[in-house]
Order: C-alpha cells, then structure tokens, then sequence
C-alpha cells in the first residue's frame, strides 16, 4: 500500500505538506501508521501544474525520506495544484517508471491500493488501453494501466464518470476472469483545475482517503497528516471527492 | 545501437574480457568505434551460468565504466558461459529493467539492434507473447519482447529455429503495419550449455558482429575486442553462428 | 542504527541467510524488530571473499528488500567467510560508498552504532588516518573513518588490539572536545581467514549482538534471524567474539 | 573534464538553453566537442535562484541525456540566474554528492578541470578548510574541496579575490608537495545576484571558456551552444569575468 497527498489551494510551498506537518508523507513513508505495509521505501514522486498546461513531473526510485533533491524542490517550487506520493510495492519492480503520479497530456494520476489477481488480468486489461496510448507506456504496475483505461472515456467530458467507467472495466475482466482477490482503489486525477478522488473497494475494505478544507486549500490525504482527528474528514467508502476553485468539496456515492 | 559480449569456453574470470582488452567492451562502452551512437551509456548487464541451470544476472541504468560494483564482480565471478551487454537507448527509458541481458527458466538473451516502428508494432507483437510470459515482463523494450516471443517456437527443440520463427513474426508484422523502418537484429541466445547467436537485418545494414576461437574459447562480439583484425572473423550477415563446448563454431544462412 | 550479519563455515550460499530465514537480513530491513530505528532502506552491502585476498563487494544505495541484482548474487554466490549489512542513515547521504561494508587490501569491515558528536570529531578522527590510506575514502561516513583509523594500528598483528586501540583513539578526541553523547559500536573485521567482531558503548546501551554456532558456522548477527531465543547467544557488553576456522568461538573483554 | 553553463539575465526556462541549441548541454554530455573526455555521463547538476537567497538544487548520478526528471524540470522552472553541469569524473566514484553544482548557503559553485595531483593534495587541502564547513562536505572531488575553501577569503566581500585567493592556497599546497600535474580551473560562482566565472591553468592550457551577451542576457559555458563562432566570446586564459545585473560582463586579469 502507498500514501499520496493532493493539494488545491493558494499557492504553496511543498515543502509545506511533505516536510513540516507531524505526520508528513515523507515522515509516514519511515513509518505508516494506518497502512499494512510498515514501510513506502520503494520510490516517490511529486506531480504539480506550472506555467503550462502539461504537469511537471520529479519521480525517483530511491525512498523520499533521504533525498536531497526532493527537499531542495520542495523547498523551491510552489504550486496551487499538487500531487506526491510514497510507494511500497506490490511485487512490480522499483523504477521510476513505475512510481507515481502518471502524466499525460494536462492529466495527472495516483493511485494506492491494488487490482486483485493482477497477473491473470494483465493482458486482459492491457488489450483495451487506447492504441494511440498503448506505445506510451514506460512501466508495468496495474496503476499505470488503469490510468490509461481511464482514455477510453472521455475524461475531459466527465472525469468522475470516466474513472467509474475505467472501474467498471476492471470489475468486467475481474469476473470475466474468475478472479476472487478484491479490486481496492483510492486515487486522485487532474486536469490541472479540477481533483477527483475516489475511495472504491471491491470488498468491505476500501484503502483509506480524508479530506480537509482551511483557509479556501482542500487537501486530500491516505492518512492524516497531524494527530488532530477532528481536523480530518473520513471519505465514505465507494465515494468521490470532487473539489475545483473556489468551489469546495463534493461527495458524491460511485453508482457502479 | 549497443554492444555486447558472449563467451563459451574454459571457466574464465569476467575481467579478462571486460577490462582487460585494448578495446574491452567497458571501454566501448565510452567510445564505441564502429558504433552509430557515440556511447553506451544507459545501463549495462551481466548473464552468468553457475551452479544452478538458471543463470545469474546483474544490471544497472548507470554507466558501466565508472560501476565499482561491475569492477569487483568482474574480478570475482568466472564462468565456462556468459554474457555482457552495454547499452545505449534508443528511446525507452534508461532502468534495470530495460537493460540486457534478459532472463527467463534456463534461457540468456541479450540484443543490438531495433525493431523499426515499434511504436506502431508494440502492441501487436506484445499480443503474440505467450500467456504464461506475459505478466513477466518487467521492462518496455522491443528487445524484451523478441526474447518472449521466442518462447512461441519451442527454443528447447532447436534454438536457431525458434530465433528464425521470431523474426519471422516481426517481419510478418511489419508487412502488416506497412512499416518502412528495417528490423536490425543482432543477439545471442543460451540455454546454459550452447550460445546461439545471430545476425540479421531486413534491408543491407545489419549490425557488426564478429567472433574468434581460442585456446577452446569462443568470443562472440559486437566490435572487436582488439586492433588485430586477423584475429576476428565477420559473421556473414543474415546468418546464424552456433557453439556449444568442444563442437567449434558453426555459422549457416537464416533461411527466411 | 543498522543491522548486519557475518559468516564463517563451510561454503554457503548467501541466500540461505540473506532470504531464507524467518527475520532474514533483508526481512529485517523492512522492519527491524529490536532496532530504533524503523527501517532500514538506505542502501546495503555485500562482502566475500573468493578466489583472491581481496574480497568481493557489491553495495548500492536502494533498499535491499526489492534489489533484484541482490537476489540473484544471493542465489548465485557463496563463500566460506561473507558479511552483510543493510544501512540505516544517521545523516549522511544515502550514496553506495557510505554503505558498508568497506573494503581495504584483503580486510572487510561493517558496522553498526554511531560515534557521538561526529560533526565536532570528524575533524580530529579524519586528520588521524595514516597518510596512505587517506587519498582512499569514498564516502563520508563515521564508519568508514573508523574503518581506516584501524590501520594505525597493524590489524594484522592482532585485530582485536587494532579494534580496541581504534576505539580508545576515538574515545580520547570525544574526550577532548568534551562530547556527551555516546559511542556505540559493534562491527565485523575480517582478513579473510577469521573474523573478529565488537560490541562496545561508552555507555551502557551497547547495539545488540549476537551468534550461534551450527553444523561447524559461527553466524554472527545484530538480531536474531529467527524467534528460536535458545539457539542464540548475546555477546557481552564491551567485549571481543573472535572466530577462526576450526577454532569456534572465543568471547573476552575489551580491556580499554 | 567536465562542462557547464551558467546564465544571469531576463527570467528563462531552462529548457532553452539545456535542450533546444543544436550544441545545448545535454548534447554536449553526450558528444563533447572540444573536450579530453568523449562523453560527460558521470552524472549532473542544476542549481537555481528562486524566491528564497539560498539555491535549488537538483543533482544525479545517472547521465543527463536520458533523465525525464531533468528535462521535464527544464521544461517548468525558470529563473534570473541558474546554473547547468555535466560530469566527466577524473576518478572519484559518481554519486550525487560528487555532482556539482555545490551549494552552501546563499552560494552556488561548479567547476571544471583539476587539481594535479589532488591524491597527494587532498590531506592538505581538507585541512585548511573551515572549521564550521568541513563537517558539511558530502563528497569527495577535489572541486567541493575548493569551494569550501573560498570561505577561508570572505566571498562575501569580493568574490573574485577569494578565488584567487583560494587558487593561491592550492598552487602554495602544489609546490610544496612538489606536484608537476597542472592546475587546471575553469569555474563559476554566484551569490544569487552576480556571477563571477574564472579560466585558469598553472600550464598554458586551460580548459574552455565563452561567453555572449544577448538581450540583455549574459551565458558562460564550456563550450559554444551553437555553431556561430562569431557569437561567443573566448574568456582569455588566467582571467575573471564578472557580470550582474545591467551590468554587462567585466574581464580582469588575475593577479596570481
């Protein structure tokens, strides 16, 4: 299991998210508190909107918690929308190419949890990627295959329908392929304006997602980043969390 | 374009042709002769048959001519068969994954060369992968791929058969995708006892590959290891060179 | 703090105690069960000795647990005599020449502990290695300067004095530059024929250490690799284990 | 030998001067014109000028041409002034604490060339370095040594004479070891509003150095970036050039 952090906001420093709170991301990927996994050690990366559209990317297969150069970006780059992630591996290799967010295009995403039965429906699920996205694949984790699924359906139109839709084809070859262990799935995806979260599990057992809103920032978390309980919204289980400028936060059930 | 090395012969220790030669292949590495691209920087790897029929492999995205690890491995390590492989991209990412040789059962293969318009390929030559394969693949190159569609032709029976059959599925492919890039193929392949390798190319430039007999060695090599040009022999293009212990070199056509 | 483990026995392939044991070295890196320190992710080493005096060494600055060039040296190697240690930062740079162990003509060393005060004594330590030695350190560590202050002391004539000089050179700069915090040191030093490792603290809270002896092995090993408490035996705070082929284990105080 | 850039000038991408001229830096690394060294693969840095006095730093240890990090950074950070490096080392291992630029507080250092003999220098030249500085070096090039030197002159008061001043040090240390290797030196500093660059040999062959001055932007580089001879500047041998903001750019002689 991973931990992300999404940010929408004024702009802020980095720094300000992944170094300073007491449960930082950086400080949960030593040692997670809630997650199943005691440790994200196997990469990180941070996602964020600049000047253009197309996100900036800083991705390393080393763990957060000694890298200089994430400090120093950290430390230097300011964002109104952000994204960073710690990884622990579910079996695929350590690689930058395997560590989040994805980019494509304006789009940014991150992902924790797992498809279940991974191996069986990889081929499977490969075979519906876009051909136009296909070639554009640089890793192997089931994460980067449901990013691109989700092309088949016209996220700039409705990116909530398009990542139900994306789940409803996982789900698809799940069952097609009698698979039993369950799909769990909390991720954020961008546009650059917009953040769409989603907490979907298969089973009872959603990977964890809060929420908080302060001084007009929404920042959506795996896990919170102070031990301040009453600060931190829980996102119900199979639900979105939809927040734009100025507009504050939606929740809204996934009709699967 | 790479550079590689394949050795058959009495237990041999690494450095000998990997540092030692006036133009070893750590030194082409940082200035390749007869090579398209001016250096092989991104990444390197080692294949070695041990005691176990599965052989031992290690591969870095660094270069290889500053590696100390490769350095003291290379002085360590001796073996009656292995390979060595400096690589040089030619557009996927730089990773271990990404880098030759490429394992699988008892089976090495390493490559130099390019599929042309794997972009437009990928896809359909990943569809042709074996179903028991498919989730193995750890990497993004068409060289990864060609080694699992070997696997399609039974390379236990006869190697040089399944090579054959391989390319002719690329080729195949190709013709159906209208494809006016060549398909350039030089490799070598080993079960752990004989070494298969190699040179091929749909139009007249196939990669360099040449290979001497000494002292019951076989070298099989992307550029000579040294300026004696009496000492190395060309294998014609379009051919296979066959060796496995006490039997000699034997090259014939690649009858497509 | 780190965690490492030293053999000597009969030939043994690494992965008998590097994965197979149920609180193996490398299990022990994604959480340490009796360490401080959670996690042990900053990178790790090999050291053996095979056909040479000198021994082998493979070190990188990725975590052990998902090093697949590590898993396969761990199944292709063996040796009579092998140290291993997987590196918990206490500050220093996450970068494959701070990682142990360090290797000078035909001695191994690692280490686990911490000089106190380093900062203040770095200084003093560095300006006492002897003038050959001191154009060679990589890296920056505590433990590597330690490591060339032994050769003060001509380790071949007996180790464990060169150990115990070492150690009382470093207790006398805390002393006059008046640190408080404490030294704590437990290592592996090998010629390549015995081993002799260290637990020592200027206080009374040495790392822990421990050994058993098996089928003619002497393991030594920070913790325990398995939850068999009967099969292993402490070594004594401030005190010498000294280990030779043939010779089982010798156990006597650090007379400082 | 190594090779770097630095800019001082209207707030620019660092893309257009990293990727887009037909000699740009990263394609320099990979086939260096009129440098010893064929290829700069031993890593690279970049450090920048951003809201806060001290620079961003990001630095590698893979070679430039293939990082996605660096060319997506390029493509979303701009500044007033930055610095660009390339590694070629001369021996010392290639880790990112031995990538320039160096940084230390409000300062950003690189370099080119060598320090003859630096093996038989190191000891003398580490001693003279500050005592609050000399716990904070993380490498081990003779070029962190030298930046921790120019702290012993003030740089703050006159950054140019604690160059020199630091160039004397070392060439005080060459003769009274008796080294014949030259002293080769070819470096940029900055404060965070001038930049002072230096092209200095104890020979009569230092390395490189340009310069050109255009709307109002001033680029120093080891090379020419484009193929238009007539637009660069040769900094000439055992000068400074120092520029700042509307300023232009001012050579002097050094008064060695």
């Amino acid at each position: 299991m991973c931990r992300w952090l999404s940010y929408l906001g004024p702009e802020t420093y980095f720094d300000r998210l992944l170094y300073e709170p007491q449960y930082s991301l950086v400080q949960q990927a030593l040692a997670a508190r809630k997650s199943i996994s005691t440790t994200q050690g196997d990469g990180f990366g941070l996602g964020w909107y600049g000047d253009h559209p197309d996100p900036g990317l800083y991705r390393e297969a080393l763990p957060a918690w000694n890298d200089r150069n994430l400090r120093s970006l950290a430390r230097q780059l300011r964002a109104r929308l952000f994204f960073a992630h710690v990884r622990a591996s579910t079996g695929t290799d350590t690689a930058r190419s395997n560590c989040h967010p994805f980019a494509h295009d304006k789009w940014l995403f991150m992902h924790n949890g797992q498809i279940g039965g991974y191996a069986r429906l990889r081929r499977r699920l490969e075979a519906k990627i876009p051909d136009a996205l296909y070639p554009l694949r640089a890793g192997t984790t089931d994460s980067e295959t449901a990013f691109y699924l989700l092309f088949r359906h016209d996220p700039d139109a409705d990116p909530a329908a398009a990542i139900r839709a994306m789940l409803a084809d996982i789900e698809a070859e799940r069952l097609g392929a009698s698979i039993d262990e369950p799909l769990r799935f909390t991720a954020a995806l961008s546009d650059g304006r917009r953040i769409v979260a989603v907490r979907y599990a298969s089973d009872d057992r959603p990977p964890s997602l809060y929420w908080r809103e302060d001084d007009g920032a929404v920042i959506i978390v795996s896990e919170p980043l102070d031990g301040d309980g009453q600060r931190w919204n829980r996102v119900p289980r199979n639900h979105f969390l939809v927040t734009a400028p100025d507009q504050g936060v939606t929740l809204r059930p996934i009709a699967m």
